[in-house]
């Protein structure tokens, strides 16, 4: 019987497209990645994933997973391959208040994540632009990051336990619901960010945290990014911690904004080079709970360290948002990062990491290196800059693609200079193959090589991403 | 040239110990384990370590890697093979305030990395009983836990970047001083817990955090261990998340502290079966800095809760420190629990994880079943309670390896129930080796083979630990 039958038999015949029907996922977002998978599966459940897995491997025929389709990189394509969606897992099996903790298949969409939560009086930390559409799974396997890191972590820190179908077929049931377990090697933390290319994961335990019962949120101008690395450690130490998001959006960007968000306002009457958007979260009553005046006491908290900042010239303006209306408008001027990156073309994506007290200097330089090069040449930045994150997309005055690598090269010797990362939260996938090649340790490939061979021996989990 | 010369011309003759040089290493401090080791060596930098690992992988000898010597599983036996300490790599090489990061050898003593921190207005989170004697590079292998992982998450979540010397004497770089890297497969979280049986981590990056301002530390008696999670969620709210430890203390550890440690006392004037330490650490100015009448803001917030829920008869009794000597007391007590673990012999120590609220349940099972093959059976437990971990020691009635084995295997039946973990945060060693075979997932436990047998081809590294 030949692979597509098998198929069918296996998880029905209606939920193996081809052809056409194949359409909806054989393109990424961006548009940068197209591919006519062999098939599209659709499997409704753990044992029909293992299933597929199972006729996969007994055939050699390689099965990339896919996820919200909102990667960056490329790190679903599937030429001529098995395409595999989990958009059928989507159920939210448990969620335990008392434990806080959340049991989901991985089919489950960011934002309904996020509205269970919710619905418990609790929240599920995680959260970017492309909550709406990205799912678990996807999360899980590119260890996703985004807006809060700072305070929750990124995916791995917010999550117990997982399970995972092995190229085999076999299921590794790694659900934990522990705080603490060292029985052996960390596994979950293995096939956390692998990008699939170890097996699939179909479920996991995730922590959930209690709600902010207030936030206080504000746009701040500032002369220097370490006066913002100052500002950060300061509202640090007067909430105990609390901040939550701490992102940097530079004077082009607010001008991009202005110029393509219709109804979009300019934070502050003047403009500035450097602005940054800051949020503190208050779970405690007493930080939460308005006084007599009907002022909130962490807005307040946030209000008098930027005002005394102000009087000693450290901050040169500052808006805190006075409502949720406020607020929203501020996370949305953020949130439009990626939108707006795609407005020119071409664009040179980076997503790079620097030690904390290094992103002012790799700017810098990578700004005059490319300038060099290019004199055309913009960029487009974004940073969280609690946690040395930025996203510095460049808009070459050239439509030339080696021209383009050239640029991204130029990004990762700056990169390499101050030891950060040319991959900080987006993953590898296609896109960053190059630079894993030319730019991370060999010995930490070649280790990465001998797990990927011994795990997948026959090299049919998503074939080609991430590895050299 | 024969093993033991080469190996002098790698790191110098006085640095290879061997017959009696080797004895203050031929034995754990439980006195459970004790090997005479090949030779003991004592290298002074990575590439010492790397010369040795090169010979070593030439040679098919087997190298167990050993730091403090404070285990508890036997983690460090080394039979006839060769002893590896880093106790000549101490360096702390860097502290960055700023970044809130510190670069250290794999050497360092964990108070001696308290006190650097310290110097600097920071704290480097992790503690626990043998802090004075446990190194950094036997915490990382054993991704250690301890009194605060409630707050600051175990070893793993306070560790940015490793250095690792591999099987074959390679070394990996994975220094990383970043908050978010995802270029390819999580290799720190790998060899972190791995007991030394990939590789030697050799120096590391790890986090510091702001230095609390100020403690409020109390011992509080409580009716149940439900009204004892319900005291830790009302804390963690009105203190923002700020809850540090919460450990629990049994009317019979209480009884057994006062009976073998001299001038110890009560900590109430009556005695009560369940006992919690708890603190709480304020960075915050506004928590930390007295009032007019001198009383500490987040002192008087412990108080206060504490003083409603005596008033609600949720809480039976209760001790707040009201200075530095009375605060170290009550830890005292609890950092006592190893010592006190080893007063009478035989015992049955266990390190068993279960899910927050199934602490209780764990505890009373256990008990009962052990009672029913051993009326004389005894334990002295103690548990982290906000992370599910539990330290349930037990003094069988009779002396006989057999019956020792009966007790463990009924303590694991009441985990498995419980989905909990047999090993949380001690490691596994040689002594959980048994459970490993007989609980841990058979297919996690294939993989983990897998691993190892691509990592260490010639199983030279800790061979025989942790996997069955």
């Amino acid at each position: 019987m030949d692979l597509l039958d098998r198929l069918r038999d296996a998880i029905g015949e209606k939920y193996v497209l081809t052809g056409n029907d194949c359409a909806a996922y054989a393109r990424d977002w961006t548009g940068k990645y197209e591919a006519q998978p062999m098939a599209v599966l659709r499997p409704a459940s753990t044992a029909e994933v293992s299933a597929i897995m199972k006729i996969a491997s007994d055939t050699g025929t390689p099965v990339v997973p896919i996820a919200g389709n909102t990667g960056l990189n490329g790190g679903a394509q599937a030429p001529d391959q098995l395409l595999l969606t989990l958009d059928r897992m989507t159920a939210i099996r448990e969620i335990r208040p008392k434990a806080r903790t959340a049991i989901v298949e991985a089919g489950v969409i960011l934002s309904q994540m996020h509205d269970a939560a919710d619905a418990e009086g609790l929240i599920f930390p995680l959260t970017f632009g492309a909550r709406g559409s990205a799912r678990i799974g996807g999360v899980l396997s590119t260890n996703a990051g985004g807006s809060n890191v700072l305070r929750y972590g990124n995916t791995r820190a917010l999550t117990l336990g997982i399970e995972v179908v092995l190229p085999s077929g076999e299921v590794l049931d790694l659900m934990s619901e522990l705080h603490k377990d060292n029985s052996g090697y960390d596994l979950r933390d293995l096939f956390i960010g692998a990008e699939g290319t170890l097996g699939i994961i179909t479920a996991a335990v995730l922590k959930l945290a209690p709600k902010p019962r207030a936030y206080a949120t504000a746009m701040v101008a500032l002369p220097s990014l370490d006066e913002a690395l100052v500002l950060l450690n300061r509202l640090q130490e007067v909430s105990g911690g609390a901040v939550e998001a701490f992102e940097y959006m530079p004077g082009f960007y607010i001008e991009t904004h202005l110029e393509h968000v219709e109804g979009a306002r300019p934070p502050f009457e003047q403009t500035h080079d450097i602005n940054v958007m800051v949020e503190i979260g208050a779970t405690s009553p007493r930080d939460a709970t308005p006084g007599e005046d009907g002022t909130v006491p962490v807005v307040a908290m946030l209000q008098d360290t930027l005002m005394e900042m102000v009087e000693a010239g450290t901050v040169l303006d500052a808006v805190v948002a006075q409502n949720e209306a406020q607020r929203r408008e501020m996370w949305e001027r953020r949130e439009r990062a990626a939108e707006l990156s795609v407005v020119r073309r071409p664009l040179v994506i980076t997503d790079v990491a620097v030690p904390l007290d290094k992103v002012a200097t790799f700017l810098s330089e990578a700004t005059a290196r490319i300038a060099e090069i290019d004199a055309e040449a913009q960029d487009l930045t974004v940073a969280h800059l609690g946690d040395g994150n930025i996203h510095y997309v460049v808009w070459p005055g050239q439509d030339d693609p080696a021209h383009q690598d050239r640029i991204m090269e130029i990004v990762e010797d700056v990169v390499t200079e101050l030891r950060g990362s040319f991959s900080a939260e987006h993953g590898v996938g296609l896109a960053k193959k190059p630079s894993m090649q030319r730019r991370k340790d060999a010995t930490a490939l070649k280790v990465m090589g001998q797990i990927k061979a011994a795990l997948d021996p026959q090299d049919i989990m998503n074939p080609g991403k991430v590895l050299p």
